[in-house]
Parts: C-alpha cells; structure tokens; sequence
C-alpha cells in the first residue's frame, strides 16, 4: 500500500470519504435503510475468493442517481449447515445428479431449494479505496520488530490507513442498530454497550460480542 | 477407538462387511449405479460439522428391500463460487433480506435459485463401523513417538483400522470409474493410472491428482 501520501491530502481526502458516505463526524446515514441495488451492480474486480470458506469478495461499481459511478465491496459468503435443517435439505432437494461411484462411494451433486440455501451478503457501499485495499488478496510475511519500529513505522501506518468509526458513533448514538443491544451499562465511567457482532451468522450456537 | 479386538473377530468381522458391500475381493459392486435414496435416509447422529468449511457429516440409515437398516455416511459440503456465475448470482437472487444496517456497512440473506446454489453430496454405503468412526469429531493429540512405539504400537493399529480397497481394484481393473482416467502408463513394473481424486470438485483450478 501507498505510504507516500501528505497529512494534507488525506485530510481532503478524509472529508470527500465522509461526503460519500453521506455523513459529517457522528452524522451517520443509518436511517436510509433503502436496499442495495444489488442487480444493477457491475462488477470490476474479484477482490479475494477463498474455496475454503465458500468466501467471495467483490470490487464493484454502481451509478448513483446522479449518474456517477460509486465503488462498493461485496462479501459473499455460503452459510453453515444447520442441525435442525439438514432433514428438509436431503428430502426437498429439486435435482440430484450422480458424479461418480465406485465401490461403496459416489458423490452427486444436489441442488436446494431457495429457502434452504442461504448466502449471507455483506455489502460496503460507498466503499473508500482502503476498503478495496482491506479485502484484496494481500501477501502474508513475517517480520521481527523492535519498539521502535512500531512506534516510528507500523504505528503512523495503521493511523493512516484507519477507516471511518462512524458505524460506533452510530452504536453508541443509538442511531442504528439499536435493537440489536443485548446489555447496556449507562455508567459514565466504565459503561459499555454490548451487542452481536457483524460477522456473527445469527444461527451458529458460538456468539460473538462487541463491547464498545 | 477400541483396540482390544482379537485377529480371528476381526477376520470375521471384515468378511461380514464385504458381504454388506455386495463385493467379494475384486468383485466390486461398481456397476450397481442406482441413485442412492437420499429422501429415505432416517437421519441417526451428526457425526461431524464445520462451520468454517460449510460441511457436515452425518450418520444416517437405510432401509433395504429386505427390510433391514443399513448404515450410511453421507457427507454435505456447499460447493465454492465460481467467478463466472457471480454476476449471475447477484441479479437471479429469488429474494434479499436486510438484515442489518450502520453507516456505509449492510449484511443481508440472499436465496439463490436452485441451479445456482450446488452442494456436494458424498455418500458412504453400506458403511461400516469403521467409516462411522472416521467422521466422528476426534479430539487431537500432539505424542511424541519413538520408531519402536510407531512399530510396536502405531503400526498394527493403523492395519487394524484400514478401509478395504475394493475401490483401488475397482480402478485398476477398470471396473469404475474408467471414464475419468487421465493418464495411463501400461509398464508392468513402473505403471501407473492418474485420474481426479474424489475430494476435487472439478470446478476448481488447482486439480488433485490420484496415482495408483
């Protein structure tokens, strides 16, 4: 990633993010809750698939009103099977195609019906260049670093590239998921606010939480 | 997993399974290509899920037409994006659920239609007790092991617990899967048969090759 960029233009830089996304500091577009066009999307760019996950991440690109051209990021991501479901799923399926047998084994493919084959969708729109940049397909190394160099390189480098907290003001303004609270403690001091964490699926038993 | 078993039990006991396999050495029941009824199958246990790999391994029975349950593994895996059907994906979706919303961040549930939301289907059957035990959720262990612990102790255990190979004769004769063989090299010293391994799902790029 690019580390050459003055304080002054990201300041500007900062300002027009803010101005996409349709929101001043603690303003928040949370009550525009209008769906995602997601049929008109074009796509640009496969950001990062994994096979393993049954993951997709997506570069795209949609026309405002306006007609302007604005980024966005979509994750699609299979869902796990579900206990209680599996039943219905080995029952209803609408085809089943045999791949290959042998001795005791075959595999088939089997196709479901729509409301037993969920994908959950999780759509960043305006998307700003650093979220392209969070979800490419980035090279893994390992480094030993001194204090020092966290604190004069890795340190300024996560600052910079910091995206927007607008989505926590929002919490803690009660200006968007607010029904999702699951314990609020109004302390001053040491109060905290507790709720489901966006990558958790809903249906797994393993709940993951936010305290903010 | 017991170990207590004597070699004369034992002997009886894999004669038992290759008469519920139908297949006899080299006999192979490869030519038996009949769907498996899935929509029968009485489901016994959950043997296995991973919510990661969006897989799940069950324990299920069959009823034969002699009127008897027979065991049987079947495996569930959701299938990978395919890049060229992602598009596809997002403009046929038969419906889209918000599910949450905060400043530039959603996540919805999108329902695919059928053709466009595979699953893998692997099937074991007749399984034996053996299969039933491969699939079960085992605790790891890290042991240290000496050569005459892996001789004395390991060894006769891994030869104890082996699978038949019905399915490599199956393969080698011809008997299955002759259609899928990639290479073959005829040396009756050196030669080798290569064909997809079973756990490819010919969708992906990288391909596993199976050398017999």
């Amino acid at each position: 990633a690019a580390m050459a960029e003055g304080p002054q233009l990201k300041r500007k830089r900062q300002e027009e993010e803010e101005a996409a996304a349709g929101a001043g500091p603690h303003g928040g577009a949370a009550a525009d809750i209008s769906p995602f066009p997601l049929a008109e999307l074009r796509l640009r760019k496969v950001l990062r698939e994994s096979a393993r996950d049954k993951a997709v991440f997506l570069h795209g690109e949609v026309t405002t009103a306006s007609g302007e051209g604005r980024d966005a990021v979509i994750i699609l991501e299979k869902t796990p099977f579900q206990e209680e479901k599996v039943l219905e799923l080995l029952k209803k399926h609408t085809k089943l195609e045999l791949q290959m047998h042998n001795d005791i084994y075959s595999t088939y493919h089997l196709y479901p019906p729509p409301e037993l084959s969920e994908i959950k969708a999780t759509v960043v729109f305006p998307a700003t260049q650093k979220h392209l940049q969070k979800y490419l397909r980035q090279e893994v190394f390992l480094v030993r670093e001194s204090w020092q160099d966290y604190r004069d390189i890795t340190l300024p480098f996560i600052q910079q590239q910091a995206l927007s907290l607008q989505w926590v003001y929002n919490i803690l303004e009660k200006k968007a998921e607010a029904e999702r609270i699951i314990h609020e403690n109004p302390d001053p001091c040491n109060g905290f606010v507790l709720l489901p964490d966006f990558k958790w699926n809903q249906n797994q038993v393993r709940l993951l939480l936010l305290a903010l």
